[in-house]
């Protein structure tokens, strides 16, 4: 199990992890789908913060230029500065690519026609339809600067975390409906009933949990567990450790970006979380197996 | 089929739909997760819009404030105004609350401590993860002035339409190793091969195809059919109604906000698309049946 497999290919990037099955943990490698934050520039003017999967910058804000009006057509454009190792496919004839290799995490889309009002109103109007919470300081550096670790040290006993999707699941009002909601529940180590928030967003059901606990006067969530219903990406770990939240689990796959985070802030992060399986990406000193605390 | 059932629940909302099994098409209801665009403002300034499911509006701005380190504590919050109609529980004895109808769709936190900079440079920081299209003019209103409705007119095959997915699955470099990527493929009704992207984010990978075809110099995107791998939100057609994509099919759920979209710019909103299934939310005119065109 521990022998280094092949490469990763571009939209992935291989970690170390606890595979917890039943009782008994091992030490493996995983592919994670790679998360990273990308800046937008419009002429050399910052314009926006993308989380995105690395290898196709380009096209990626040209789609979100063209959706947001700001370009129509390529004859539009002067040039787009980037770095290589941001795009896989360099072909693009119709296109002046300035190769930077210094722009990594960045693309700059020079216009032939300047934008009105120098950009300025339009980077205003750029929603925030995630919440993510990277805030503009976007590196790990700097959230561990303004980002206290987190402290809960109590110990989760196996069962009690392959039961949380099933508490989830009973407890979801929505989901069962429409199938197009995100659920996110919150459960102290002491075992209160759980608490539960709805979103077609992933992140925005987190917000939900963490803004009543706010609400309630219950921050820090020191010694508590989350499970969400979808992937965890970056803004997920983030936003709970922001609450103090101990352990984030997650039914489905966790992103490179949240993998550090968790290992930044000290979260324990465990994804694939399905009957009595998991696996655990960081912290795995937290969950709790028969032979002793700790799956690693 | 046709009888109206009980009403929906806060979370969803009741459509009427073309259900498509194998070759026939029947009218029935579907009740698909509402999303809705929702105003956060701090001290009466607007720093934020984000695409939501209502009924826990407070929570969700909370939340939000709280993982940008912008409130920590219920005691930093002298009143929230909000619309009862955002909020299924008010039951919060910390807070004070305006409520507020004329409020609907907005939250505004008061700090009992202002903003540094009035607020200004955390509204800048805000990053667009998601690359949601709603661009400040968040209503449909807005949009149906901006945006042309899509214009494209072939009829689809049924049989094209039910092989979308697995057209999809062939082309993925990335997923089957993760778990953790979204896809969204491009086919052109002549049948050219499909043009796939993924990413972490579902709106980045519709970005990065729309992205690509500006680059090559291949907008409008007139009589092609998007397939995503993930729920249809209300992004994911705006994206490709910009891109004149005539046929967005999810195999998973559309929003309340996705058919509204789709319906006001004419896309051909097609879920839940699996095996030899599907439904048809809007302009099922595209869907060609043995009996002839239209599904509905």
């Amino acid at each position: 199990m521990d022998v280094e497999p092949a490469p990763s290919r571009t939209g992935q990037q291989r970690v170390r992890i606890s595979r917890v099955q039943g009782t008994t943990a091992g030490s493996a490698f995983d592919e994670v789908a790679r998360e990273d934050a990308l800046q937008l520039m419009v002429d050399s003017l910052p314009l926006a913060i993308m989380l995105r999967t690395p290898g196709s910058d380009l096209e990626l804000a040209l789609g979100l230029l063209h959706a947001e009006g700001v370009v129509a057509k390529v004859a539009e454009i002067a040039s787009v500065r980037i770095a290589p190792s941001g795009q896989r496919d360099l072909h693009f004839p119709q296109l002046e690519l300035e190769l930077d290799p210094e722009a990594e995490n960045l693309v700059d889309v020079k216009l032939r026609a300047p934008l009105p009002d120098g950009g300025l109103g339009w980077q205003r109007a750029l929603p925030s339809s995630s919440a993510c919470g990277i805030c503009g300081a976007a590196t790990l550096e700097a959230l561990q600067r303004f980002q206290p670790p987190v402290e809960g040290d109590f110990v989760w006993p196996i069962e009690r975390i392959f039961h949380l999707p099933e508490m989830l699941a009973e407890s979801q009002r929505v989901f069962s409906t429409t199938g197009g909601l995100h659920a996110a529940g919150l459960l102290s180590w002491e075992g209160s009933p759980m608490m539960v928030a709805e979103d077609v967003g992933r992140h925005n059901a987190v917000d939900k949990l963490v803004g009543r606990a706010l609400a309630e006067g219950r921050l820090p969530l020191t010694n508590s567990a989350m499970v969400v219903s979808g992937r965890a990406g970056f803004e997920i770990v983030q936003k709970a450790a922001a609450a103090q939240v101990a352990v984030v689990a997650s039914i489905s796959a966790p992103s490179s970006l949240a993998v550090q985070t968790a290992e930044l802030l000290g979260v324990t992060l465990i994804g694939f979380l399905r009957g009595e399986r998991c696996n655990v990406y960081s912290r795995p000193d937290r969950v709790g197996l028969p032979g002793g605390p700790g799956a690693g």
